[in-house]
């Protein structure tokens, strides 16, 4: 069903649906080696973040940028996707949660985006391997992940 | 030098001076095992994420406190501290990254903080281990990893 926005969602800003394809976004940019929409995910006017695999922390765009063009360059860069996402709304911030598939393994991954220009645009990024698998029947799903 | 805020600066909320605090008070109640300040640390209001070395993410509050209780009541827990934190301000969203230092190795974390009731309330906490080091000199990207 394709619904219309209304005025007071347009002034509400970007929703968690948008958040979760945002996600979608930078994931499929990730697999398609799609370096200028890779670039334009990431918001411009603050800082931005990125902890890759192993790695410390980046702060600064331009490593940031640099670290992905890096790894989507390379050969043996893996496709990647993700499922089980999740966003939470957190004022003007939406956090997504996801595991991250690649080739090679499946990461737990933390994507923030922030309202910018009327859009969310990813301000950080955290990925790190999962090495424990929970029971669900230990675990139960939450009930009520979208608020 | 003590400075006494002013009106101005409290209706602004909490600093992020105040975020590098409450990031302290987080690993400082992590290594004394004090378990009731790490919950008092947790927003209550707002849904709570975690993502813990090896884990999936755990996105209920009770879920995400009670592997806290468990790591802490773990004879084996590790003492932890931070450096190199960093506070970054998003609007009404801290996010500070820091290096964890555990008895057992370093990991890159990350630690989200929401203003509730005036404060600073940790939201989400990621930390994953770190593998490689950059020298501050060269900061030479990365060449191949899992992403």
């Amino acid at each position: 069903m394709t619904t219309r926005p209304t005025s007071e969602s347009l002034a509400a800003g970007p929703s968690l649906d948008d958040a979760l394809a945002a996600n979608r976004a930078f994931y499929h940019a990730f697999s398609s080696r799609d370096l200028a929409t890779m670039e334009s995910i990431w918001a411009r006017g603050v800082p931005v973040l990125c902890i890759h695999p192993g790695w410390p922390p980046l702060m600064e765009r331009a490593a940031v940028l640099s670290s992905w063009r890096d790894i989507m360059k390379n050969p043996a860069s893996p496709n990647a996707y993700s499922r089980n996402d999740r966003a939470f709304l957190y004022g003007k911030t939406a956090i997504v949660v996801c595991e991250e598939v690649l080739d090679g393994g499946v990461l737990a991954a933390t994507n923030i985006f922030i309202e910018e220009l009327g859009s969310w645009r990813l301000i950080h990024h955290q990925a790190s391997p999962i090495a424990v698998q929970i029971k669900e029947a230990e675990t139960p799903p939450p009930r009520h992940q979208l608020h």
